[in-house]
């Protein structure tokens, strides 16, 4: 449709194009090799989350820590490649078109944020010999995992339902942080005397106030004093009942997006997808 | 609409009037100024939570000491303020018209009285020495946390749920304490003879009730005898059966509340807010 | 109604009919009295209750033994004249005309077997000397507090919503202790070998079961080989989901109950009672 | 139906047909003996189970041992019967009509692999003398404890419900499982460096993972580090929520298939059975 004027620009915009179509999953033209590069991307995603699991396990570790790094090395190559191509292609997009600062609010985008701490601390660690640092940083590769729900269809529906109800969930959940506090500061009050070191603070009784709520009950810290006890007893009663705010708004709200989604296929046909 | 005959009685009428406006949130006159006042009251509020948790961190309190005192004093002061003006200007408001008996009734107000239970202890505590009764006296700081909820949508949404649906909750609670004493007290004949320090009486025995209703489990107490564990697993069972009534009606009298306000605000213009 | 021929039976019967009224809680004549006796029962109970509890606190034990031992007498004689009162006026419900036959039926009623095993330990006790067997029958005790059933409308309504929901309740336990079963013998067969004491048996390993499949988890015995843990998992992510279908059968035949009597009240007028 | 030309084929036929109506609870012909085949089946399954539950109790097992072996070479010899005869008769349904590849079908159908399974092990310890393999074989017993399902109607409902909302449960439970991934590997991160012996490995952590997420807390492993305890909080309350969606999937699935049979049954006579 751009009338093309120059041979090199109009080339380099073609091959852009093109390679927007395969980065991102498309339904019209270069659909096979989209398919074939979200393919290859998924299994080395999925590749990566096994070695980042695996490499952790100490048996392992000794064995095959040569053969860890290597794919390491290897995917955070992959990785950095494909990072720089979708920056370049993703003026492409109608959201990012202009070249700089279209680029600069894709490069500040979740996707692409996600994308660069999963890499990025890789480089760093190449510069930097602070062990204390390069295990702090270990901790981003996880974003690589993270790098997956771009394939996940239970992520995107729990992503909508949560956005769904997402001032619903609000409200329960800082109730809940609410209740946390006011339990927590009483049972600290009533405890700090007699166990000082279990409830040392308020801080470190959240730590009991929360798994009190959920019904955890680590069993590491635990009143002692009657009262104590009493409002131990009232919280886990109160924690069931607060619980059940937020998730009865999560399972309504699952509930309704599988049965609107059903509603939709229903009003399609079955054999050809369109509209009855 | 009150004739004025005496100058100084109308200026002062006039005077608590407008601070009447300012002290609650009104839409009317005073707006502007009103929402300062309640913005600065509620970050006072506010520091005032982060500090009582603050405090009670060890490295925190031994380099912040006299600071945190410092910041005591103030609030207290400045909370003692609000509640004389409240008390004041109270009988602004039609509900405690009356000079002497509405001034009265304001003070015995759930709202007053834990405004005056967070600062009331502070002055106790200069006259008196008595370490025990000064923390003691402490656990009433957690009022003034209390006193958030006037700014929070959250409680409010909360306690008119609990108020709609007080009947079923009384209810099924009342019969989850029936049940707790019925089989706590089986649990105490069965097991005393085998732990008799674990379960040294029924009120002891109910702190391990109550947890396993509620399936915390801390691990601190539990039973060993073949008769014992059968009635936990029982115990178990009913108590998810028993926790689910309170949990269900709250849940779904919090989702009626959320759908009752949805279909207000649908029959209302979002631009102007006026009825359709 | 009934033509009288003698007056000695008459009398007894007049007599039979007024105790029958007084001590079933009637709306019509006798009215007056049966409420005080109701509220003195009731008070009875309570207080036997509160005996039961604290007679088991041993600091309580030890001071008060004498005034809990005399208070036990006195409620038994006046429990076991309200039982031989009970089975002698029984006639006069229609359900139990029968003087031999219909006697016989009420005394193995429900009602009266719990009354009956609230009082007979006691004369047990009296004639044995033997500790182990009074110490057994001191668990008979508690059928005294279920006696306040009677009077409580939380367990009426939950009666009436587990009869409702009798069948579907019975499917989802038996499917619950099916499955309780099947895991127990596999995590029995995994665990055995490397824990051979915590998990000795299946009927021992069915008390990690349970915990596991209501998510209490004391912590005195847990799996430690991975394929243990691995079971344990699916075990906890299923038991939640198991427990799901009983506690939602309750929670919405709980909600259906409250509902269908409300429905009751607002097709009858709130001054008189009667129906519109 | 079938014209039957020589008379020892026929007569084969008929034996093979009338043995099919017994094995299969039929409700026309051979009604009275396959009732009394079933149940004896019935009980011999339910008594197998019975014996491998009290064959590990190791009071009963060394007083009985000569009883359960004989018990168990009893029951093998029985369903070593019964599943030739099955595998005989096969051919009678219409599913596994061919001689050779219904009968292989048959075989390998999920009911005659659990049925074979449950077998099989016997014969396997006759020939080898390695205890650790006949430990391992030993847990395949439980599969006799599946085939009472046969009987089961909870079983057969909940099959039912959990293969209606298939899609709904495969959803939830794979975002489940990817959260879990995602906040063990987080979590090893944070808590290996203070506890490497409990957080030895991402592997390891899912342990700690998967009974955060389903708040069964057994204590045994927790974090210790405050970033590791903020984001067990988060995971207790966040597993709260995501448990919600497969729970609430199965109890409603439940409800909907309760009521469609009530349904189903009332628009038939309850006293002949016919539609009306």
């Amino acid at each position: 449709m751009q009338p093309t004027l120059h041979t090199h620009s109009a080339s380099t915009h073609s091959i852009r194009r093109n390679l927007y179509r395969i980065l991102e999953t498309s339904s019209g033209r270069k659909r096979g090799i989209s398919l074939v590069f979200n393919l290859f991307l998924f299994i080395l995603i999925a590749l990566n989350a096994l070695a980042i699991i695996l490499h952790t396990v100490p048996s392992l570790h000794q064995k095959y820590h040569r053969f860890f790094v290597e794919f390491e090395i290897v995917s955070v190559i992959l990785f950095t490649i494909e990072y720089l191509l979708r920056v370049w292609v993703c003026v492409e997009n109608e959201k990012y078109h202009h070249p700089v600062f279209g680029r600069l609010r894709y490069v500040l985008s979740t996707t692409a944020l996600i994308h660069l701490l999963a890499i990025l601390p890789f480089y760093v660690t190449l510069f930097h010999t602070d062990l204390a640092l390069i295990r702090l940083l270990r901790i981003f590769r996880i974003f690589r995992l993270f790098r997956i729900t771009r394939y996940s269809k239970a992520y995107h529906v729990i992503q909508s339902v949560v956005e769904d109800k997402k001032e619903e969930l609000v409200l329960s959940v800082s109730f809940l942080l609410f209740m946390l506090v006011i339990i927590s500061s009483a049972m600290y009050y009533l405890e700090h005397a007699t166990q000082p070191e279990a409830f040392s603070s308020i801080p470190a009784t959240l730590w009991w106030g929360i798994n009190a709520m959920a019904t955890v009950g680590y069993g590491d810290i635990h009143p002692v004093t009657p009262l104590g006890k009493l409002l131990a007893g009232i919280t886990a009663v109160m924690g069931i009942g607060l619980f059940a705010l937020p998730t009865g708004i999560l399972a309504s709200g699952f509930a309704e997006h599988i049965r609107s989604q059903k509603t939709v296929r229903k009003h399609h046909c079955p054999h050809c997808g369109k509209e009855l």
